[in-house]
């Protein structure tokens, strides 16, 4: 049996202390060490995990042998100096998501880290949720036949965020998750978004996203709204499947479509709908955030990339940024950046 | 008392027949004559209403001194033809939505009407439809406050037209019901579609739409899609609505939103989010189609503009060739043309 | 290929039309004439259908050779005068529910029959229709395993009857689908009721109904209630179903339970619960009455007893005679006659 | 300012860390000591709460002069030895729901605490959850009208208890609420059950509860469901209400009903059906624990009778008892035994 891995945690405020509970409940992980510039978050987190070392000091966290790897819970402005630091001092590096401020610094995260072999995860935890992992599964196994659409809403009432729209508040759930289900990255954004409350910080976004293959998905993002809202419908050639969050039934799948059969005659068609079955399969309540961490770990000890690779949190980013840019000119179409591009502008 | 008016009804598919037991409900109204091509329809609307005369020649039902009007609910691809032979022949015009097949034509038919005094109208039938008239009342008492946006899906399974788009199809209720609830015609469009059952006929379209006023909504249209959706949700600065026309409670009024303060000090926001009671208003329950040729009758007789209007029905057309526009070039923003534009490029 | 069955139909107020069409529509079926005391009905219905003799004499029907069958769609107190005249001269007999106003008048209606060779089938629509016999295929196949117990919610708001209480009014169609469902006789029933509007017309009851195989069955009925429920949950030994008929997945099985094992040590209990996945099985749209009116030709052509037979139709006001008896001493728990006992107690 | 009260809390299973915690937050509130006689469950909570005494030994809690109150959070075989104890010893007591295992004990305790002057309160949590207030409200200001009945449901999957019936376990939150809102102990109860996994411990029952002023409630009580429902409608002779606990909507008031009209002419009837507005008042989120213990602090402090007075928790013990009772002779209606004849009969 290997050596526990240890952690340092720095970033004791509303997500922080779920990552320690996780990571102390978490087979082959210790908390070595957790950081805060706040006493009182410091003691009470101290009090909890007594074995953990309290510290104000980031650089303690780098130069303490006994830390294996750094997860970073800070507020996103500081992601990208945090985790570069760490990473120059050899730890490997999980950062809530977005992975940083801009693909710019996400880039330059990736390239040391991948320099130096050692994992950069994002944190991106829906996708370790069981009832996004079930629709993957569904989509892989060629159930739902070819994706031709997914339209999805993720609305609530606030919080608004001061310094960020709700694009970068809200988007990286539902464009990691696409990126995830689709395995492929945008290829072209056009975003129509308004600033209701505050002025220039979009609260609601309309965002059109196409992919190579032809899937063509629709994010409805807002801060308000009557009520809560977390449903995503994904039409395929063969089924469809409607995803809700807030419901019981979170996954249901439905035996329906059209079915264009071969022309009776030259430019006839013939269409037929089918309305089979509905199933709400059996998901299991696992923690996703408990999946994520344990895929850190399992990265970190196989060399093996997560599901929520670097490359993926950079994805998403990308994909922000461009519908950033298109609210920017009025709802343009705007290119999505790749890797290559990216690297060869910054 | 006036003496009754009297229509002569052409097309007797499926929405004629409709008609025919509507205005021969109505008070006022007689069905004078029915006209069809189809032998077997113009026998069974003869039996049901034997005072009607039944005739295959349209001709004859514009030199018929005892019709006042003509109603038709032909394919759309006659309504230019026949609406416009009608008004030449100094009768009012009742047209099943869209007014025409192109601006163009829809432009001709207004023009020609005002020149004769005449009336024109389209069957926008659900501007007519009691929620949506409360909603309206909403919105122009106020209560709403400021409209900052609304976001609107009509999807359900079927039925796919071999000959026009899912916006040609299903844009008219819905780019009606916007016109008539803002009370101004949308500025901007930008659609992405895609065609996935027929070649070349989008069968699903998400469309951005601008008004001058600042509201922006989102119209999702889908002829592919697990159930039968049609929900719609009116955000304003003062409270919400969501309209479900498939549901027993069509109409529930939330007491919702978020209030910006004064700033504190310079720089710093402060917001208050509020959620109070919700409200399901009772609707009356009673049939649009009938209120929708009272109307009619109306703007016969007193020579006032109906609230489905030829203007009405113009603009609506304005809205789908933008958005058509906007998905053959790949999603970029377009401009609705105004009347005079569309004047003057005619 | 056999000669049309001919049909006379009595009682054309609002359910008559739909059997008349109905018969109309049904294969190998005519109707050859229809019998009100209205001459406005007899009017409308017999424009509708020229090929039916229209009268206000209901011993024509009985005296016509041209008549097989007679279709009883008259108030409930006329139901044993009507059908045994038409039984006496030799008419096989439709009767809508309830078959009689009393178990004495069902049971002589059902001898008078039975003696003569004649078809007598009451009108229990619900157990034609496919949600109900789709959960019958269910519990006969086994998959459900034992029936625990059934709860069932029959609420709306209206429409008070002012000479008979809700138990007779909404109760046959209940009863007679835990008829069907479990192909046993209730034993006892125990009943709560309260005539909250009209003075002795109890409005809401409920009824607790027990069968010998050990299944229980609670029914609630009421004509005053916030909005229309149509709820039934089926818990068996293996999966459980809810029956809405309201909703567009009128029913859902649900694979879950719980599971006794052997005890580990002696009075020691080990259980375990099971959830599964939740299906919805897609259910034909076919009209229940036509099914019905079918299942009556078939009878009588074949001389096999309908699924409605006279038996079941007997059944069903023994068990709402119990309840009555039950309301009326206050709740008491009251054994459910028999077909003997009712016939020596005749 | 009073000095603060002092509580020793007995019982640290599932529900006595969330009294202690509320303890601890109540502001005018100390826990002074827990007991419990696993050592791992004292050393738990010793560890949050490390100002309160841990001991093993329920007498020492008895004895200490700091302990103003005691709680009492353990089995209910237990619940009147220790209640006892600890009023003997001068302590006042708050005891989980129900009260006592049976009516003789907890009219013991009761006549025990009056004799001494102590509060003695069962933890009847659910009359102090804001949704069950609000509706208490309505019902007290007449705005409901006579309550005509109650309909309650409540039922999911397991957990079956070995010892107790599903009466005992879930009855007593049901009865509560009833007994709070209608201000009136029932007079008569009928129940029907079955045992369906375990041997004589029934796990679904209906029950009927008479009250004297005319009210007529169905509780229906499962361990065995397909999913989890708590639903009660309470029909008013002026409006309705459906409470919910499972939905973000828990209150819904409908201003329906139906209207008996003075008689036209002598023996009709005529009635009107009224569908007004839905109203969801929004409810505050306050948690019923902490008020609930707020409210012995304040009969310990004034003198007053709580809410959930003794009183009421031994009347909820009669219902459970004549359901019992009903249940043991096959359904028969009992009479609810009132204060005075229980004690003769003690």
């Amino acid at each position: 049996m290997n050596a526990p891995l240890r952690f340092g945690v720095v970033g004791l405020g509303y997500w922080g202390p779920n990552l320690v509970r996780n990571l102390q409940e978490l087979e082959g992980a210790e908390v070595a060490a957790v950081c805060d510039r706040r006493d009182d978050r410091l003691e009470l987190i101290g009090r909890r995990y007594p074995a953990a070392r309290t510290t104000r000091d980031f650089d303690s966290l780098l130069v303490d042998p006994l830390v294996d790897a750094v997860v970073i819970a800070t507020p996103v402005a500081t992601h990208h100096s945090l985790a570069l630091r760490a990473l120059e001092a050899g730890k490997h590096v999980f950062v809530e998501k977005p992975l940083a401020a801009s693909s710019q610094e996400g880039h330059q995260l990736m390239t040391t880290a991948n320099r130096s072999g050692l994992v950069l995860m994002p944190g991106h935890t829906f996708i370790y949720s069981p009832p996004v992992i079930r629709i993957k599964e569904l989509i892989d196994s060629g159930e739902l036949g070819e994706i031709y659409f997914i339209s999805t809403s993720r609305v609530n009432l606030g919080l608004h965020q001061a310094d960020v729209s709700v694009v970068w508040d809200l988007g990286p759930h539902d464009f990691s998750i696409l990126r995830y289900w689709l395995g492929e990255r945008p290829s072209f954004v056009a975003a129509t978004a308004r600033s209701c409350i505050l002025p220039d910080t979009p609260d609601v976004a309309f965002i059109n996203v196409e992919c190579a293959s032809g899937t063509v998905s629709h994010v409805e993002l807002s801060w308000l709204a009557p009520g809560k809202l977390r449903r995503t419908t994904i039409v395929g050639s063969r089924k469809m499947v409607v995803y809700d969050d807030t419901s019981s039934e979170p996954v249901r799948i439905f035996d329906s479509g059209a079915l264009l059969q071969d022309p009776k005659t030259f430019g006839e068609y013939r269409l037929t709908y089918r309305t089979g079955d509905i199933v709400s399969p059996h998901i299991d309540a696992r923690e996703p955030l408990a999946l994520e961490l344990a895929d850190f770990c399992m990265a970190i000890q196989t060399g093996d990339t997560p599901r929520s690779s670097a490359q993926l949190g950079l994805d998403v980013i990308h994909v922000i940024e461009a519908a950033e840019q298109s609210i920017a000119c009025g709802g343009e179409r705007v290119r999505v950046l790749d890797v290559i591009e990216s690297q060869s502008g910054a």
